[in-house]
């Protein structure tokens, strides 16, 4: 049974990871995006430098995160990896906070809701739900794109390759790819520190270790993340590999249909579906091109040649926005601002 | 009827677009192949500013190129694209020289062979050919990977998506995106012109135009130059994308075959195939890595999800070396310096 909403009008909002490359922007977004807050709480680890983060124009000193640091808060967004969100997270649902977390701690527990809003905003008012977990990025900007087709055609089969920037890795693997590329400029190498190996001017098909069938840990998360979401069983092939872009994730994707989708059936669907920007008549998004951009922008629908029932195109956002921040804000929207419906109930695969 | 061989005991051999970054690197491949050669004729177009190439320790002059340069040249080896090709390569066979050619002018042409020397070398002993066709660098890789599978088991159809690297567009390209990485690192932007948006830190899903079906002339290329090789009807999805690397390309493959393959034999093949180079156990291969290397580098082989005789693969090469100068070397290797033979004859596909 939904819960009633709000849970609170003004809430205490803590923000874990406050000075991480994703914490930043989740504060940017909370500000830009006018969410209401009573009181902010920004937690890092007690090592981290930073001691004040920006805020409604004022610095706002950083507290130490730890489990005492949760009494009284609403709502907790947090992007500190999933160590730290395993070790703090159940003492903040225990404070009775509502948490959003962006690491890979909890998605794949089947008591946890997964959410992209435009896809399964719903599931935030299930009963007894204090945890939602954000998917992974190269994952969200697939589903915002899928979700429609999946709703009109149902979605059989996915084939991605993706394209991924520095910044995925955070904030410290941006500045690596930057003194690698300087450093390759001037015909040196550098040790690879974040990445498994140099980045500048190569692409690294590995993110993450390889497990036994030899798949990526990001490529597992896309292949598990992406049915849990759409709420449907969707055989996906991936290949995850890092480029030497700074910002936005590109992916090339096939995806094969149930029923048969014409490219203007499928153009139209596309072009209404919230979250979506449609590039059309041979227009096309890069990843740089979506900083700071909330859409995630589909462009290069075109057909499939090996599928009967296939779609090929090309889509792009920023990984850090909507792949991170900006989708944990709008799930916080989803759970404090927006009331429990009916009609948001997450809807059933089409037939 | 196969000719009888060799064409001449020390050939004279022009190459045709000397001075640029293909033209320099075949200099480089016959000198290191001791390929014989009597004479050589550096040829470029009269407006190029260097006068000299280097070859086997000295400067050879660089003579214009015109229809008058063939005269007594037994070998062409032409990267000078697609408008050079076709206006001085039928004067050149009518000197009675043999071409190699880079460019993409007579790839499709069904009279001439398009020649990968690992898959189809037979071809260049047809009856009265006197011009043998280069494939595109990204299907010359994948072909080279893909035919000892197709050989084995029948390739039905493959979904590709390629990480093409900037020398692909040429010496010039390659220094528009250095000059661009340059400008970027210090918040600047510059103009794009060898490429169709600034590559520098970001990735482009276009290389050369968009047809009426949205798909680009490279990813085109691809498609209909991959079965011709193969001698076989092939279905394919590529994406063909530029990232900001300078040297290499990277292609993620997905290949249903007829008959299934497990994994031990697909490796088991992949590991004696000619040109082939396979990493195992976790290890991979990037573009980056593969510069100056001979070899097509495949690795991360694995178990498809979205096929049931499905196969995934990473593969990377030197796209200026086995994708153009290197390739074209060992197509007048296998026209000047190995008899014709019946073992030769292009094996039809694995039933």
């Amino acid at each position: 049974m939904p819960d009633d909403l709000p849970d609170a009008p003004s809430p205490t909002v803590a923000v874990l990871g406050a000075t991480g490359l994703v914490g930043r922007k989740i504060l940017e977004q909370l500000e830009l995006r006018s969410f209401p807050i009573g009181e902010l709480k920004p937690l890092a680890s007690a090592r981290g430098g930073t001691r004040t983060v920006p805020f409604r124009g004022e610095q706002v000193p950083v507290q130490e995160a730890c489990a005492r640091a949760f009494e009284g808060v609403d709502l907790v967004l947090a992007s500190a990896g999933a160590a730290v969100s395993r070790a703090l997270l159940p003492a903040a649902q225990e404070a009775g906070a509502f948490c959003v977390d962006n690491s890979s701690a909890y998605r794949m527990d089947p008591e946890v809701p997964l959410v992209v809003p435009e896809v399964n905003a719903a599931l935030v008012h299930g009963a007894g739900v204090l945890l939602a977990a954000n998917p992974n990025c190269s994952t969200i900007q697939l589903a915002v794109a899928l979700a429609p087709l999946h709703r009109a055609a149902g979605v059989k089969r996915v084939v991605v390759s993706t394209y991924q920037s520095a910044s995925g890795a955070g904030g410290a693997a941006k500045r690596e790819l930057l003194e690698g590329t300087a450093a390759g400029m001037l015909g040196d190498t550098t040790e690879a520190e974040r990445f498994p190996r140099p980045l500048a001017f190569d692409a690294l098909p590995q993110i993450g270790d390889f497990d036994e069938e030899g798949i990526s840990v990001e490529e597992r998360k896309m292949m598990q993340e992406l049915p849990k979401i759409l709420g449907s069983e969707i055989a996906v092939d991936v290949c995850c590999v890092r480029v030497p872009t700074l910002s936005g994730h590109g992916e090339s994707v096939l995806v094969e249909t149930e029923r048969p989708l014409s490219l203007q059936e499928a153009a139209d669907i596309l072009r209404d579906a919230p979250g979506v920007e449609l590039a059309e008549d041979g227009d096309y998004r890069t990843p740089g091109e979506c900083e700071d951009r909330d859409e995630v922008c589909v462009s290069r629908l075109r057909r499939s040649h090996t599928f009967e029932n296939g779609l090929q195109f090309w889509v792009a956002a920023d990984n850090i926005l909507k792949g991170a921040a900006l989708n944990a804000v709008q799930v916080a929207e989803a759970r404090f601002l927006t009331p429990a419906a009916p009609e948001q109930e997450p809807q059933p695969a089409g037939r």
